[in-house]
């Protein structure tokens, strides 16, 4: 089998889907990601519309593949990025963090593919009865804003796909092509990959931060502020800060001053690792260096191809 | 390949090692699914030296086959512990919770196998270092206590597998042959199954505690007290009072006052519901059923010889 339903849905060589992270993943990474035979997302979580237009507009002469753009549908100006998104004739839109009813409908007018990102089977279930084409079911050691259920991809994948009938995505752990594997023998017909191509040369992180990735060693991220929306963190000085806020017994309201604005920006995009808000996931210890993202993508591909081929020899009679 | 490193060290048909959880799994379990074909482990660390020599003596007369003690290296009376695994010649030890330098010589020199249970790749490679022949990886989603890192099943079995040359058994996550075949892809070469034989018939957990783990939904247990032993609980009242005692700002002794002495034993094997401490991993919440154990470990062996053969054919040419 060389195809499958999440190929064929994006009309995309390998069922690989690099994640669109906020100030990680711009043109550059999202069109070689396509190029190399996956689908690159723009992130647009941390672009006005004007540089979104910009990111789209450069994807689009940079690659004839398809591509998708990530939309947080509680972002601000969400309408403004979903007129560009028409405009342009996005093929695939990723929305995440808010409600797949509200948008899904009118995407799908406009001929786009919708997938929506969700935590857990209850919504993943909502997101099928949207009308969404495919979930990314993303678990608990995923960088970045995560579920406050806190299931992990090995529990969540599972009982994702047995929840719905559209195909399925795995996040959260994935950065090899084993992990890809596991990710398919759980019910999962493609990956969602984050924090991997954020260690890329294309990616749009600070050199100081894709430096700061190789070098996380295991047990260096932890999910936290979840008084406000949890997210996963890596540790540095500003982590240290909410540590000490909450050994303090911090209020929300003072967890909300500490973060002030600007942070994720700061650290992921200035490279500011003291003061910044680093994003990453867990898997993130087993990052080792930083590649072009078609060599990325090619030797998961390569490991996934070994992986399948080694524990389909595996039987144990019963 | 139907033999692998870990049935020919424990002498066993199947890859499939039964946890050995306090107040859950004694000599009728263990004995039930060593007879099976897998491993069963008496959970000493809810026993008095006593107890626990009724129960080996109990699952000796009650199968030919391997079985082992789980032996929290924490637990006061250790030492008698370890003379009567001695004396009545347990071939297998598995040890958790302390440090496996102390103990593993002696087992080795009555030439006990010895396995011990890690939450991360540092300390699987200090327990290669002190001699143990396997190690148990235990991932955030597991039930009862748990590391402090929250490194999850997905993210720390390749490190592990990576990290040591001994083999490595799969823990946190796992109660079904597609978990257990994502784990080998993922570099095991055997699993720990609990939470799924807690709802076994020859469980020592109370019917309530039971069919507790068949009714719960996803996201209804959360790692917690952490100030003590980071531990994951299945949500009730006790669990809410925890919750609340963390609303009010608890102090690490108010914590400890309220988790007094005797939860676990009320909760799991008393049945108390309201009262008790009910450990249990995320995967309940893909329980449905009480089972005997033997069907339990059979459905395990069918789904992953159908998951392995399912995923071994899948190839995407690069």
């Amino acid at each position: 089998m060389n195809t499958n339903r999440i190929t064929q849905l994006f009309n995309i060589k390998y069922p690989v889907v690099q994640g669109g992270m906020i100030w990680c993943s711009g043109w550059e990474l999202a069109s070689a990601v396509s190029n190399a035979g996956g689908l690159g997302i723009i992130g647009s979580g941390s672009m006005y519309p004007d540089i979104l237009e910009q990111h789209i507009v450069k994807c689009k002469a940079a690659t004839n593949k398809p591509f998708a753009v990530n939309l947080p549908l509680i972002y601000p100006q969400v309408a403004d990025h979903i007129d560009l998104i028409i405009r342009y004739q996005v093929p695939i839109v990723f929305s995440s963090a808010g409600n797949p009813k509200t948008w899904t409908e009118k995407f799908k007018q406009h001929g786009i593919t919708v997938v929506h990102v969700v935590s857990s089977a209850k919504f993943a279930l909502k997101s099928q009865e949207a009308g969404v084409d495919a979930v990314v079911a993303e678990g608990f050691e995923a960088g970045g804003h995560n579920g406050r259920e806190e299931t992990t991809t090995m529990v969540l994948i599972p009982m994702v796909a047995n929840a719905v009938q559209i195909p399925v995505i795995a996040a959260g752990g994935i950065g090899s092509g084993k992990a890809m594997a596991a990710a398919f023998a759980l019910g999962a017909e493609g990956v969602q990959v984050g924090s991997r191509f954020v260690a890329s040369v294309e990616s749009s992180a600070h050199i100081n931060f894709k430096k700061k990735v190789v070098e996380a060693g295991e047990g260096q991220t932890l999910l936290t502020l979840k008084e406000l929306t949890p997210v996963r963190l890596l540790q540095n000085k500003f982590y240290d800060q909410v540590m000490d806020a909450y050994r303090q017994g911090a209020s929300k309201e003072q967890l909300i001053a500490l973060l002030g604005k600007g942070r994720s920006k700061k650290g992921m995009f200035e490279g500011d690792l003291d003061d910044g808000e680093l994003e990453i996931g867990q898997v993130s210890a087993a990052i080792h260096d930083i590649r072009p993202a078609a060599d990325i993508l090619l030797d998961i591909m390569l490991e996934f191809n070994h992986a399948t081929q080694h524990i389909g020899a595996i039987q144990f009679p019963t």
